[in-house]
């Protein structure tokens, strides 16, 4: 393999396909990187944890087609110290492969790449469009509320299933057992009958990075156990949790009878403000309603007491409840516009946040003990 | 004790004496601030772990002169958190301090002020200004060489010492036995005559935060004990280590016979790209001097092999030498010229390195074998 490619160019790809290899591996393959060189002037770049794979495809001048491996987070870290504008060529043989640009040299200990796992697709019968644009929203307002539980591995992801309701849509939802987020977006054409899925917190990571440099649309295929996301020149396979997501629907609040609507941004402020003193063990926060007038408290056997008014619409019954303060402000993190309605019942049931019925997106917060 | 103050003044002051605030601390009261009010309309905010202290004095509206006691780092975080452009109440009653900012409250446990401890400086009788730009330039270019070695706490800050040479000099010295970093610069009036001292790690680095806001000429008074920076709003007072520094002009060497003048951009660059593949371990480059021409290069036995050349001035003997990768780039980063002298004797011998022979700063670095 010879091939000679720009900095910039292996840089970029390189710090893609580099972030999906884990620091520490007990088979050493999977610390590499394949790079294979193709005749046709393209250069492709893999990486995989056995249960994520990237492959990235750039231009390069193809000298002699081929492929190897090399580490990949030293092949990243010498990408990022190679001058501005260089041109860097790659060239394998005899176990090892050389990078040269200017007047740098590298020899690299290789592995072969007949031993590098791929991922076996299959037959990814779903195949649909979505917008970068929506699945950078599908994402945000769900991942932060995947559960890192090991054994809860079947919430560890966001699951993804179609539903027919007045008109087809594409669900999205994550949960840790606390608080529930879920975005509806139309369903995109080819998603009717698709299985449902859970796609797992790493492969949302890592699309949720590529994504940021994508415009358009996101080629999305899938099938009961594989999910594909094509990227323009990134392409990601994941193997999807293979677990029964809960009922979630059933603890979405229907009959919430006290209704608040608050501004998130100063109710946000004024959250993160008490919670200031909050011991780190519980974080939680006390809210007080009452007629169109909110106190936010936190009472710390340390630190002492803090308490702030914030003002809102509301004109239920008065009564207090209590929240972890760092999930309601992820919560709060995600809303837009200028009002949040909090649909309220009681001191132990679940609160609803949306920032109206019309809003993709919808959150169930569990109240704590306070 | 009464007082309003405006939110940035009392952020920017808490953000000074809460870096002197330990996380961690078995004696209660370390953990606190002491908030004195005086009638005069100035707040007193003082910190210390007591080898550090630091005061911090700031103009505020005192109704109640006074003083009380609160934690730092809880009272810092509420200052970041409260509007921007609000004015705070601070008013202490009770074993309380209200905190009240816009709509916020808070209510803080007080430890009493009487059990605050204050470092008591005795006289201080070397007394002599210092510009900040010359403070600052003492401890850029020799904070990097300070020991972390506990044993060897003798090591653990930055020598200060007066000299009659050909001009009456003052200068810092730090090293932890691989590397030495020294200063000079003209005795400043008032410093003739001055003990030895040697100022803490931690002092040297919470004095070069101060440093980047201040202009002017900082107050250095001290004696052989213990030592006080006067930075306009801010007094710096901390112990000194009591030890001895080792005589550490024997090491330097006079009569090293090879030079090396090289562009220490060009030298850093080579030097921190072929040190991507060496072992976290040994982070050991070696450099191939011949005739006009250096060779940096790393063998890493898990890695690689990696090589650059480096255009140079040299016309000695040709040989090699090793040294630590990271012990070089902490001294190339801190040349400012377009070149660096390097003077080399042999394999095993320290190398000397400075800009050039008028230069304030020099630099000694032990060879390591490669």
């Amino acid at each position: 393999m010879k091939a000679t490619i720009e900095r910039a160019t292996l840089l970029k790809s390189l710090s893609h396909v580099q972030s999906v290899v884990e620091r520490r591996n007990t088979i050493p393959i999977l610390s590499n990187v394949l790079i294979e060189a193709a005749a046709d002037g393209t250069l492709k770049l893999m990486a995989t944890d056995l249960d994520l794979q990237i492959v990235e495809t750039v231009e390069a001048q193809v000298e002699t087609a081929g492929a190897t491996t090399v580490s990949a987070h030293t092949l990243f870290d010498i990408a990022r110290k190679l001058p501005e504008g260089s041109q860097v060529s790659l060239s394998a043989a005899e176990g090892k492969m050389q990078v040269i640009a200017g007047r740098a040299r590298f020899n690299l200990q290789t592995l072969p790449r007949d031993d590098f796992p791929v991922i076996a697709e299959g037959e990814l019968p779903t195949k649909f469009e979505l917008s970068a644009a929506i699945l950078r929203q599908i994402i945000d307002k769900t991942r932060f509320a995947i559960s890192t539980e090991e054994t809860r591995y079947y919430l560890n992801g966001i699951f993804l299933h179609v539903s027919d309701e007045a008109q087809p849509v594409l669900k999205a939802a994550a949960t840790d057992g606390h608080r529930l987020a879920r975005v509806t977006v139309p369903r995109p054409d080819g998603a009717a009958g698709m299985p449902d899925v859970i796609v797992p917190r790493k492969c949302v990571g890592e699309l949720r990075k590529l994504l940021d440099e994508v415009d358009g649309s996101v080629e999305v295929s899938l099938s009961a156990t594989k999910v594909r996301f094509g990227l323009g020149s990134a392409i990601l396979t994941s193997k999807l949790i293979d677990g029964t997501f809960p009922d979630y629907s059933r603890v979405i609040p229907i009959a919430n009878d006290k209704l608040l609507k608050i501004d998130p941004k100063s109710f946000m402020e004024g959250v993160d403000r008490v919670a200031t003193i909050a011991s780190e063990k519980t974080r939680a926060v006390k809210m007080a309603l009452e007629r169109d007038k909110i106190t936010l408290s936190v009472t710390s056997p340390e630190n002492g007491t803090a308490a702030e008014e914030v003002p809102g619409d509301y004109d239920s019954d008065g009564f207090e409840i209590g929240f972890n303060a760092r999930y309601l402000l992820d919560i709060l993190g995600q809303i837009e516009g200028d009002t949040v309605e909090v649909h309220l019942a009681d001191a132990a049931a679940p609160t609803l946040i949306r920032e109206n019925d019309t809003a993709p997106a919808l959150y169930v917060l569990m109240p704590m003990r306070v």
